[in-house]
């Protein structure tokens, strides 16, 4: 970011419930995000949940991203699996297609490829894995955004293959001097007051930079950030977040372009 | 059928691996058919082996239909589920979708819908079921076909929705003099001589008819014909359909078109 | 019911959480249940969830009972289905096995079975899965007692079988002069007040019947009272009949007593 | 092993089909093995097929183990997952369980375990998943004998925790000067000549050594013998080796003991 945007994107998890079990208050989250991860089936969501979902999104304006993940429903996608990247590759293709085909079923379509839960953290730094992700997106629409953590393996071959790569901060989370996050082991990993976090990222969309739990300012890039709605805090965070944006005349708008109004022809 | 085609469609379920499970002579069929009902994953299927399938199909010019079914693995598709219309109408359109999407992804793409298993057969008679997987195809892309039963309430519906209806016959079946199949549970219900069936076909394809069980010949309206994959045995007899087919100096060709060579908007 | 007991037992749905997902109250509903109904892991309930239930219901002195189900996940076993008996058999010998052992793992044990959902509802009438699941129960432990609805083929064929049935009234259906209960479909099905359940609750175990819609006294056959602890008000009200039964000198006692501390053979 | 046995145990993967898919000669190779290591489900296996390997097992008094794995039918439980500790307990436990309640119903039992796949090679060296393993075997039975690695934490963990430890040899596979097995990447990791293999078992079996690919004598610790059945070659390489032994004058008994017919408290 060589000039300091006046506006910035927010995103959050969205759709995942499945079958009888609700998770997150999707509608409020929707009134608060500009890009919407939404889980395709394989951690979470399934089609009755992506059709609500996508169809809750696009009448909002909210950006479409596709969430996916390992294919691990009882450990929701949060356990790191050791699989071939032909079979990584296949699988998030297949996801995205999924989400792709429901969305334009409904006149709104995926715009953007966030990994999740234990595959966001892999691609950080598993080169193979990160490549096969990559590849995937490619081979769907190498028009798609893909959205994870600067720095990352996966942005970097993104970034190499061509593709639209989008950073993101985390809200809710304190940082190390060097810009990497305090690890969830340590105390004050997690910061939990909605007007302390919504300061702070008034100051990183304004300087792009942010204070790191020791005291200095640490230069982040992010082109969004991230915030949850998986409990009544985190929806109270993200809402009080949005509000201290706004007022503080920062435009919230999704970083992948909302579906465009044109005919798509397919 | 005003006029007796000098064409006919073959399709046979194709893709119905599943991880380290093998099923059928996907390769011998390739060079048989000209219509592949590929598994979407709910019944067989898995993302490495849609991709698999539809590469091979596209190699040969074979047509690609979503082989869509309730979601059974574990039952193969095999048991007739008291499932929510909206909800079998959600996971048809995504299982269109992800196979769609891939396909796309390998330069092709789903040209119709063909149900499988239980599905097929219960929306035969079952309505509201029927009206969901038509308004599936028709949510994900009114062009698609639609593969089924002549005189179902599926192929009913699908017609007064708009869609291209195509009907099919099966080659091993034997036939009342309804027009209705025998009832595997009757001697006799299911055809293994080669010959007899690939005479069957000929006949079928020039007269339009076919003779009944009882002897009588029963007109029966097919735009294709059903033939299997799963043994070595029904291999044999789809070539042996094939090749009198030819010989006859019936062309074998998809209903439904194969990969357009235009490029493709999305 | 040949003289009126001065007891009676509460069942309800518990263990129905999955992976993230959380349902229930549970820690609140064993405070009022004698008969804990735990899913096995087919509709809802995974290994962990299992632990923590089974757990639980020992400690608070709950009778244990296999809660057995379609395998059907995405539905919640809600939807019928047409499973050829031997597979319904060995899904149903699957699912005790695998929550007695849990159970006998923690140091107590299964007591008694009661199907769950869809498949609860099918085998009132259809006899060939009710007697499946009679022979899946038998083939596990002829000591188990089964739960179900009174006049139901399943309780039909498990009395045949030598096994003990219990039967069960829904604390918050209405019921007809038959006996049968109102269809959800009417108006007033579902009774909302927790006193006037508690009061009908109080009758019926007193008196052995119940007031119909209609107006009518109807003699309804429970050794046990279903409760559900689904939603906050559903708790409540099963907090409500707990109440009102023991005020009214009514013990709540599970009917298949809890695990023993003699040791057990098999 | 301080003196040499004259018998040995042969071990191999059974109940691997699922559903409508058939993997491996299960018949052909219960006239060959002394021990069944039993899918339970999470990688392979249904109920059905649990029930009929089960009971083709105590037909022919073959031993029957649980062979518990990672829940990832999609990758046949060869994917290393990241699973927590108390998750992968619950998971083994369960799997246990479910295959010991239907061998029961069957009149036979599981009598020792057997990780499959990935978590087999994870908990050579994962110490916190083979404690896990552990623990769950010990909650179930601690009178299960596990069968694994000679040197693998799992068997010093289990060891430690007073279970029966019993050891194997791979029938098929190349070794170090170490008594590591060569990795299969490298060329000559994997046997492929009958007789080859059944001189080096019987080796093995008199002498305790086996010819490492440098040349070298290499003593290994067995007390069974893993073989495969997945392929006519391999069924083909079982039954050598089997008929060599037996030639030799070594007997073929399960290490286990097959089910004792005196009655079994638990």
């Amino acid at each position: 970011m060589d000039h300091m945007p006046t506006s910035i994107d927010l995103n959050a998890d969205l759709g995942e419930s499945f079958g009888q079990w609700s998770m997150g208050d999707d509608a409020a989250m929707l009134d608060v995000v500009s890009s919407a991860n939404i889980a395709c089936g394989f951690h979470a969501g399934d089609p009755m949940v992506m059709r609500r979902t996508v169809t809750a999104a696009a009448e909002r304006g909210v950006a479409i991203g596709a969430h996916v993940s390992y294919n691990d429903l009882a450990g929701f996608g949060r356990r790191s699996m050791d699989i071939a990247p032909g079979e990584l590759e296949a699988d998030v293709l297949y996801q995205i297609a999924a989400l792709d085909g429901v969305a334009r079923a409904h006149g709104t379509r995926v715009t953007y490829v966030k990994p999740h839960g234990a595959l966001y953290n892999r691609i950080v730094r598993d080169d193979e894995q990160a490549q096969a992700v990559v590849r995937a997106v490619r081979a769907f629409n190498p028009e798609l955004a893909v959205l994870g953590l600067p720095g990352s393996r996966f942005l970097v071959r993104a970034d190499a293959a061509g593709l639209r790569t989008v950073t993101e901060a985390f809200a809710d989370r304190a940082y190390n001097a060097d810009g990497t996050l305090v690890s969830r082991s340590r105390p004050g990993a997690v910061l939990d007051d909605p007007q302390v976090v919504a300061e702070r990222m008034i100051g990183l969309v304004r300087n792009g930079h942010i204070e790191a739990v020791t005291g200095e300012l640490v230069r982040v890039d992010a082109d969004s950030i991230c915030t949850h709605g998986d409990s009544p805090g985190a929806v109270a965070m993200a809402k009080a977040v949005h509000s201290a944006l706004r007022d503080a005349g920062i435009t919230i708008g999704a970083f992948a372009g909302q579906h465009s109004t044109e005919p798509q022809e397919r």
